[in-house]
């Protein structure tokens, strides 16, 4: 007989749901409609000749080495590469700290396997990346919320959450997905030392701290927590779990982020990795090494930061320009995305078909926010449409937004 | 304070180890050791040129979209050759059947998340793929264990353990890891016979099948489901889940492997994968569709069998002169293993030092075992060593066998 496949998934299985997102943008991908729903990275800034001579050079030079199976941990070379890119931003890791990850959200869903037991606590920002609710989902977790404003998570909120024994705190401390807002120093400062006093991790999401277009760079919690814990030499052995990733620096079609961690930690993600795809692609890491070696990719990211801080300013010009008043929105100083918080009697999600009818789309908030609210939000991707395109595309919707206002 | 760690894993991250084999392969990886121990193609056959050409023409044609986020089911076009070429085996399956992932293991990997909860059951053979034992142990799966003899898992064994409601059976029918044994076309039919009366799935794990050095040709074991179900048109939507890889078919350092089966098994995975790793390297599967792509796959495969199947003949043939009586051996009529059976009294894993002080690696085949049996036995590799290699490696192994006898 055949199979009743639905009644022999596992409690994992049943608890997994298809990303709102991946669902959304199967209707915003019809080549007319001017998408600020994806999380994609303009791909005229994709360093392709670099990719085509890294290619040869790799086949050509390592050879078979570049095809074999290879180590858990990763590339060697490329992780001592990420030990000394971080160490710009003041990050101490030695090799024992860094994990190579299939991307980014690999490393969530490591997250997940190494921490979450059904019924387990995360606090999470209000709202926060839908990729790691996501992740956390499937393995049972809990949700404590931490309200934003505009310097991010609200840390003066943050004591009574975690007396509630979370196992970690998730934060994107740096124009962060999906509101784009970044936590000032004071309160990195604070998260650090309130998360030291409870004994509790916190995992720091950071895919978009090098793309910042105006202000001044502050460290990343895993520097600030090195400083409150006075740490001297080379090797990390504080609250941290620091992710970040290549796909906003080079590409993310080649799926290579990484984590930086306790020794500890890394082991058990090594363990992790092993058991869900025993390494990441031989031949991307080794790639990756030769297109951002040598000071590449802090020269690349001068091309990525002029063509996103241009489109950033556009955005925003047009924000003014064509939404009406009632509707207010973020103004981040880097990353991919600002946020929009529409009058409360409207509903983002109501909105979207209306939207794409008119062929321009976005992703409503509702599904960042873990506990259920924010209908009246949506997301803003200023990354991977034209400037005209963007000028045309909120000139779009501020005229859909007037029509619902009025 | 400092983190304890150790405290903090979750259940699931409490039952995970670390790979047995990788710990071996630490120690055999230096360069005056004979290794027998890995699961590695032979890096001569890795179609280099091809590697090349392909790598320039997709980033030179497709562009930037070879750098881009894609979708979670895969490309296209390489699921379209996947189908394509599976039709050469008599399997017939829809796009909406066949879903990418990053390595086999992903795969398995993905089958404990989509089906086992802890203390769920699962049907192995007796040895199997550790692999598959050390991606299901963290999902708390528990073991029943058919044994196996020259022509495979013993099906008429089977029926106790069906009646027993696990929640599927794991085959590796064709050239298995570890034994090398290959299933007999009566057998594949009583396995599907008996899984179709008590409605259990089967996983049917084929990463050697196109290996075949001699014999005739035997069907998969889902072409046999389609055939007792005596079903027609192009989608598959019986009780098998197919995995296979392109790691042996063309080079393991790329991750990319494939699972056909029924179409709500296979939007469950999408729906694992997403969170698990969003897709597979874009750039990975469009090199290898073009690499893949009008018969090089068959041609490729040509050279491979004749690389292999000599490797296989040389160490059957050494086996004969220098191993002592008392000793036995599978005879596999392909894949990259074989088995060897030691006297009772011997330990192979006491055994492994003493061949690595003389420069001579396998691996011990307990670990291969659920049932924590099988300390007289070892896997051997015949893939990955030069023939002159083969014969020495061989020659140290049964020196050290005589002495360990004698």
């Amino acid at each position: 007989m055949q199979i009743p496949w639905e009644q022999r998934f596992s409690n994992q299985a049943r608890r997994m749901k298809s990303s709102v997102i991946r669902e959304i943008l199967k209707h915003s991908s019809a080549p007319n409609v001017i998408s600020f729903a994806g999380g994609l990275p303009a791909p005229e800034v994709f360093p392709l000749e670099a990719f085509k001579a890294a290619s040869e050079l790799v086949l050509e030079e390592a050879g078979a080495a570049s095809l074999q199976y290879s180590t858990t941990e990763g590339f060697v070379p490329l992780r001592e590469m990420i030990a000394e890119y971080s160490s710009q931003f003041g990050i101490r890791a030695d090799l024992c700290n860094i994990q190579i990850t299939s991307g980014s959200q690999q490393a969530l869903d490591f997250l997940g396997r190494l921490f979450i037991s059904p019924g387990d606590k995360i606090v999470v920002e209000l709202p926060t990346y839908l990729g790691a609710l996501q992740a956390w989902d499937a393995y049972g977790a809990e949700y404590i919320t931490i309200p934003m404003d505009q310097h991010g998570m609200r840390t003066d909120l943050l004591e009574d959450a975690l007396k509630q024994g979370p196992k970690f705190i998730y934060a994107l401390p740096s124009f962060q997905n999906p509101s784009g807002v970044t936590m000032p120093l004071e309160r990195r400062q604070q998260l650090v030392e309130l998360a030291d006093r409870y004994s509790v991790p916190i995992v720091e999401d950071d895919p978009y701290g090098k793309l910042r277009y105006t202000g001044e760079n502050i460290p990343p919690i895993l520097v600030v927590d090195q400083q409150y814990r006075q740490m001297s030499g080379d090797e990390y052995n504080g609250n941290v779990i620091y992710l970040s990733t290549f796909s906003k620096l080079l590409a993310p079609g080649i799926r290579l982020a990484w984590v930086i961690a306790d020794k500890v930690v890394i082991a058990k993600m090594v363990q992790a990795k092993q058991g869900a795809d025993l390494h990441t692609s031989t031949f991307n890491q080794m790639v990756a090494y030769e297109v951002a070696r040598d000071g590449f990719i802090d020269e690349h990211n001068k091309v990525i930061r002029k063509t996103y801080g241009e489109r950033l300013e556009v955005m925003l010009a047009a924000l003014e320009e064509h939404f009406p008043p009632g509707v207010s929105w973020t103004r981040p100083e880097g990353g991919m995305f600002l946020w929009v918080i529409l009058p409360e009697r409207l509903d983002a999600t109501e909105l979207l078909p209306k939207a794409v009818a008119i062929h321009v789309a976005f992703v409503p908030g509702g599904p960042f926010h873990s506990d259920g609210t924010g209908a009246n939000t949506m997301r803003l991707n200023f990354s991977n449409a034209s400037p005209e395109n963007i000028r045309i595309g909120i000139a779009r919707l501020g005229k859909l937004l007037k029509a619902e206002l009025s």
